[in-house]
């Protein structure tokens, strides 16, 4: 077979959108709306014989009309006019075709009309060249192109410096994923829902993503792969992270799967395995998936890339209990404690009260001031028994205010701790971001910090999130994800280093 | 020993705060202005030889001058003044001092003299009937007293119909929860921070808390127990929920901890077996403190309370990939995936179309409108096998607006999915949110939301939230963790049933 175009799904030279509808709730105009609000670079032809104008663009009947090449056709139309419009395709070689209709059969044993469609479908496409996304799927979409080619709410994704692209066999759970990582300061390259994969699948995608320049990190969703070898091939080959959550696990999960997609979610054994030993990262749930590829990114912006090159892990908090719930996260996730090294110990004992630990983790006990913090992070970074620091600074209380009684209580009780406070902790927070952002860019081992917890404080607490981020520094939602996602980070690095060794 | 008077600890007639001073930032002006602005109803008493007023006050030079009796007295003065202020009290019959000052030898090995005045104080106890606070901690609050005796960024606690109380022998740990509680909709009755426990220690709370008729729930941060055997009787003797955080669970956190409020942190071993034979309900991290926390609230508003009766559940969703991960989330965390009766399948046949997947989970394939949406919670409900439903709607898409890039999108993008959506949208979700209240009302059995991901689209999402709670709906971050809460609803409930079986 020959290679597979991607170029052409990706960057195309027009889009054609097949059931393209002026009526909002109908998928044909969410496609279509999508094209146009994202600002598609190039062409999009609405097709549909009963209109002349769709959402401002003239309309055409049919592909015959338009244009000598055709790169991608979005088919939105009911599944049994599907055949019909694929045929259609395959006369005028429109390169790749994405089949968002569903009902083809994934029900397993209660559509049997939709299996007749799909071996329709089968034997089409060995009639010409046209390749298929889906059927059954959410679409496509690319931020190199401004191409948002989904159903429902289309939102143009981030685009960074470091790009993910994701590869999911859940549509919908992709979309979700793409969106939370928009928000939450993930980049994006490229996303495809795989759908039924009646004829492109997951490995092919995959296959793409590890020779595509433009997507440094890998993340996908897999409920169960049909090409077992070549996605150990290609494992073994992509030499960028991938990310990937594994759905069916359990037995009701697998279950739960096959009147799915009507994939064969296989042994798990077999996956664990293959994921090991190929270095492929797994995570559990989305907001760990979104976390760790923004470590990896933020790892990534560095030239050479800043991973933690050992397990041993420098801590700092104030809160002697913040302090022993990482202690216990550290070694809990696998990571080791570092011991502080001598010089460390004569430097900190000039720089805290006597009674400070003399150990790791440094409690910061009473040396509560931005500028002795940030002198302990530097120190932590400058000791050569440190390969990475978590430290869990003063730092949010301008987050505090982020809520409305809190507003107004402070500006009831100006005289309060929080009343006289509210202008001098955003400066406080600017400041440690700032402290430790210099700490971050001229150390070589890499700064995470857990900061608040899940939904804590709202929008603020983004600001906060993204000030650290433009500052290369890495981000958790909790200790125990700041560990999780380091361990991953090192495992990386580690198994990196062995293929490179084992290189001729 | 006399029974410890502690309704004069939480509801006290008087609150002397010694070391109140005029500077804002001193935790001496923090727990006084805490005081004031959170309206403690009883009279307060600044204690400072050198002011006549403080924070319009007047002030008192010592406790002499002011009353016959004296309830309680927050002390911060420096290390040094304690034991003269606390023989002071002692004097005066103050019934307890809450000693926030740190350095009594909490620093082990770096700190002979704060082990000096330790020794200072034990003497001094002897002398007296007042009991101690601490020292080295954050400080009480109680809701029904308007006491917010803290020290740093007082704030109202939330209090609602059922009530939390928390003891946490980390400060900041304990006030970081209260504050994510309150915000997260969690409401609470007193706090203690416990600190070095010279005098009244963990098990002391905990006792307090257990016959306390405002307190419905107990939560914890645990680093190590004086009083094991106490302990053990109090967990087998208490019949609310507890929940607690044990921090220490590893080497290097038990290491951390004895560094901190020099408490041995003991076996682990030994507190597992203790936690799980006695019903004491334990959480990795805040997040899943407050979470848990909250839903055993929910249950607990009900008359009776509203727990799961055992561990089969039924589920719903739309999306296949969020039915399978689902699906994996029920089996990893020891629920059972509910085997849909036969009457079930027949209600479901008549409501959904012909290709749903007649099985739990019910992926809602096509049938995305509020209505139908709704019925099947009612039929997942009303099924004699199933014991509790995790449902994920189709809600949170007007959260989707609720960030300023999207807001503008859609205002210059009027025709696209998000720009014809937005007034609808919020409509969708009140609907969804009163439909599944209706339900919850009605039915013995609990329903929970995964309701997007942590930090997830910000205060909007909190609206939400808000609107399931006061229906008495379940709410969790992740599918994940609503699997967690209902199990261990589930093991509260089933314990709590072996203990009345078991009594006389």
């Amino acid at each position: 077979m020959d290679e597979i175009e991607f170029q052409y799904l990706f960057n195309p030279r027009n889009i054609c959108v097949i059931g393209a509808s002026n009526r909002p709730n109908k998928v044909g105009a969410q496609v279509l709306t999508n094209l146009i609000s994202c600002k598609f670079q190039n062409d999009i032809f609405p097709i549909n014989p009963k209109h002349e104008k769709i959402f401002g663009l003239k309309a055409y009947a049919n592909l015959k009309k338009i244009s000598n090449y055709l790169d991608l056709a979005i088919i939105t139309v009911p599944n049994f006019k599907v055949p019909a419009v694929l045929e259609e395709c395959i006369e005028q070689n429109v390169k790749f075709a994405v089949i968002i209709t569903a009902g083809f059969g994934e029900m397993i044993g209660y559509d049997p009309n939709g299996f007749k469609l799909r071996d329709n479908i089968l034997n089409l496409l060995r009639k010409g060249d046209t390749r298929i996304i889906g059927p059954n799927c959410m679409g496509i979409a690319c931020t190199e192109s401004n191409l948002v080619g989904l159903m429902g709410f289309g939102f143009p994704p981030a685009r960074h410096k470091i790009n993910a692209s994701i590869v999911s066999q859940s549509g919908t759970w992709g979309i979700t994923t793409m969106r939370a990582g928009t928000i939450h300061g993930l980049g994006f390259s490229k996303f495809v829902s795989s759908g039924n994969e009646i004829d492109l699948r997951f490995e092919d995608y995959l296959e793409y993503f590890g020779t595509d320049p433009d997507t440094q990190i890998i993340l996908g969703f897999i409920e169960g792969l049909r090409q077992g070898r070549k996605f150990i091939e290609l494992a073994k080959k992509i030499e960028k992270p991938i990310i990937f959550i594994k759905g069916g696990k359990t037995k009701s999960g697998r279950e739960a799967a096959k009147s799915h997609t009507g994939s064969l979610a296989g042994s798990q054994e077999l996956y664990d395995a293959i994921f090991k030993q190929h270095g492929v990262i797994e995570v559990n749930n989305m907001a760990e998936l979104v976390d760790t590829g923004r470590a990896f990114a933020q790892c990534l912006s560095y030239d050479p890339p800043k991973f933690p090159r050992g397990k041993r892990i420098g801590l700092s908090s104030g809160g002697g209990g913040f302090c022993v719930l990482l202690a216990d996260h550290i070694e809990a996730e696998g990571l080791i404690m570092a011991q502080l090294d001598a010089s460390t110990i004569e430097k900190l004992n000039k720089l805290l009260p006597p009674y400070w630990p003399h150990r790791n983790p440094v409690d910061l006990v009473a040396s509560w001031q931005i500028g002795s913090y940030t002198k302990v992070i530097k120190i932590l970074l400058d000791d050569p028994n440190i390969d990475a620091v978590i430290t869990r600074p003063p730092i949010g209380f301008s987050l505090i205010y982020d809520n409305n009684n809190v507003q107004e209580f402070a500006r009831e009780n100006p005289f309060s701790a929080i009343g006289v406070s509210l202008e001098m902790m955003k400066d406080i927070d600017l400041g440690i971001v700032r402290g430790i952002g210099r700490m971050a860019q001229k150390s070589s081992k890499p700064i995470i910090i857990p900061l608040g917890f899940y939904t804590a404080e709202g929008p603020k607490q983004y600001e906060i999130i993204r000030e650290f981020l433009t500052r290369g520094v890495l981000v958790a939602p909790s200790g125990q994800a700041a560990a999780r996602i380091l361990i991953k980070l090192y495992d990386y690095y580690k198994y990196q280093q062995r293929i490179k060794n084992e290189k001729p």
